[in-house]
């Protein structure tokens, strides 16, 4: 499984407007990563699951998970991903502790914090990785089958998160000097990892 | 320069809903193409050409072209660049047929065909690439400091055009078996770009 946690810090936790996601706490980057993580042309990658943490008001923290290979008429467009989004906070008004909802198929919203995500993930054995430009090069690093990515957003992992990652001991892997967008990534491992499965020798 | 010229077969050429771009013939896989060309992490690529060639009713074709370096209030998400597009769109009425006109700092707009601005790339000398997921191994294969990537849309070229660069020896180049969406493909390209470029080496 290929698995992702985006912590987008001012993410908004209810309803938004769709003619504005930058203004939403940066949905559009939300809704570009979902896209990068879930789509490839003509198809879907089934052993995709994105979680997205939100943190911006009015009632952080609430988390919008994506079941790819559960998915229906989801598309590509980011609009259309927040969308999906939007139903989800508008399902979450009466949303209590620790349910977690089915608000679409495979979509769920629950109030789980992105510290609460990872340690689920840590307990049930999966490798855990913090996408940061400093970490070890992805090109050199070995992963599991079962492992799963660690991203912020524009505004990176707040200093107590990185912290607690730290404590957890959780590695940090880098794909460049530069830093690219979250989606772009996304889209980076999935593209190393896809050949190092691949018996590509053309040319 | 790195400079990319991606054919939309329906992409719109007059002014289209921001509320639906996938139904102006998938302008939102064109405005994806060009964040991932242009945009890094709270950054431009200032070393980015992109054209998107639109091929859609009611007037194509129609090429828009960003000169990252001079690029102003353009932001990484599809709605923002699509308004650009529209914009282009707006003004584009009494285009003349061999007129290229500015409409915004870096924006341009004029009517020229695919195959016009692929021979416009070969004749000043640059190395026209097209990407293809049948073609030789980017990783392999040596570019240039000056080359163009050819790009089709969710539908692939025309075969018409296919024949075209065939006769122009232009080399088809992939970035893997699977078949990505252009904008990953974008992504992949200046990933392994600048990766050769880089002195990467923690970990």
């Amino acid at each position: 499984m290929r698995e992702f946690i985006l912590l987008a810090r001012k993410g908004l936790t209810k309803p938004f407007s769709l003619k504005d996601l930058p203004g939403a706490g940066r949905i559009d980057l939300v809704a570009r990563c979902i896209s990068s993580a879930v789509f490839i042309s003509h198809a879907i990658r089934k052993d995709v699951i994105f979680h997205a943490v939100l943190y911006g008001p009015p009632e952080p923290p609430k988390t919008i998970s994506f079941y790819a290979k559960k998915l229906r008429a989801v598309s590509p467009d980011e609009r259309n991903i927040a969308s999906h989004l939007n139903i989800a906070l508008r399902k979450s008004d009466e949303l209590k502790k620790d349910e977690i909802l089915e608000t679409e198929p495979g979509i769920t919203i629950s109030k789980k914090s992105f510290e609460q995500l990872v340690e689920e993930k840590l307990e049930a054995g999966k490798q855990v990785i913090y996408m940061h430009p400093a970490g070890k090069d992805l090109k050199k690093f070995k992963l599991s089958t079962d492992w799963v990515a660690l991203l912020g957003d524009h505004l990176g992992l707040p200093k107590k998160i990185e912290k607690f990652l730290k404590n957890c001991k959780v590695e940090r892997i880098s794909v460049g000097r530069l830093e690219y967008l979250a989606s772009q990534v996304i889209t980076i491992i999935h593209y190393e990892l896809d050949r190092r499965g691949s018996c590509f020798s053309r040319g």
